[in-house]
């Protein structure tokens, strides 16, 4: 089994995978009479056709070291991940290599950093790191009768292991 | 000046204004092999025809007795509050009285909820009762030259106070 090492969540690192939502830099503009920054669409949303919608997610805490067994991909549109809590979580990501994820790579957020996963995208499951595992998601909200289509998974023979 | 007390938010009060996001009652789908429950696309989301975006908000906390001196709306969308914390946060919304918010209705969030105004509810702007004041927002992306039609704001002559 091979070692991964999750790294710090960083815009350049994660750029071919999708968006990091988080208020590094200025404010886009300053409202509610100067109470408030809006850090301004800061995710790309690929629907297509279809439209956003926002779901919870509550997930059961992952430990170190990890077992990734198992990589999934959704081809009919992007994937956002908004902790609704201040704790870190694991996001892991990889390129495509006809048709299957390349080498994983593993990322630690910082507290009040989101992820939103360009469409197509492989990625692990989510994976927070202590409770309350919950998440707001904003994805498209595809018929039942697509689901099928927007779910892609790649299991691993040999899984690899992620962990400090 | 008149006294305005919060009240716990629960959907059936807040169902005239919007969408509570939360985990409450049973999923509706398990994913992830088991570890994970989807709560799924739980908010009217409105945009016309346009598109929605995610934004984060970083605001300041503010502190009871709250005073209310102003309301606003957004006629051509809604809009999602979702926190990136576990803390409460005040609430303020009003049913509509003539093109001028009625009287102003408090809520109190209990940890884990998001709210979702619908389009055109008169509510407050985001007053988080601690520190981070950081939240997701999911609203309609709007050209900045229709920012104008997007924003229509009712100031109080005589403004409420909010407290327990």
């Amino acid at each position: 089994m091979i070692q991964i090492t999750p790294q710090p969540l960083t815009a350049a690192a994660f750029a071919p995978f999708g968006d990091i939502l988080d208020c590094s830099g200025d404010a886009d503009k300053i409202i509610n009479q100067g109470m408030c920054g809006r850090f301004h669409d800061r995710a790309q949303i690929e629907v297509g056709e279809g439209a956003a919608g926002i779901s919870l997610f509550n997930a059961t805490p992952r430990s170190f070291p990890y077992t990734l067994n198992m990589m999934e991909r959704h081809p009919l549109g992007s994937q956002a991940f908004i902790p609704m809590h201040e704790h870190a979580f694991l996001v892991i990501v990889a390129q495509d290599s006809g048709d299957a994820p390349a080498t994983p790579q593993a990322f630690i957020t910082a507290p009040g950093q989101a992820v939103n996963y360009f469409a197509n995208t492989w990625h692990g499951v989510l994976t927070p790191l202590q409770a309350p595992g919950l998440f707001a998601v904003v994805d498209r909200i595809v018929p039942a009768d697509l689901d099928c289509d927007n779910l892609q998974e790649y299991w691993y023979d040999n899984p690899y292991i992620v962990g400090p």
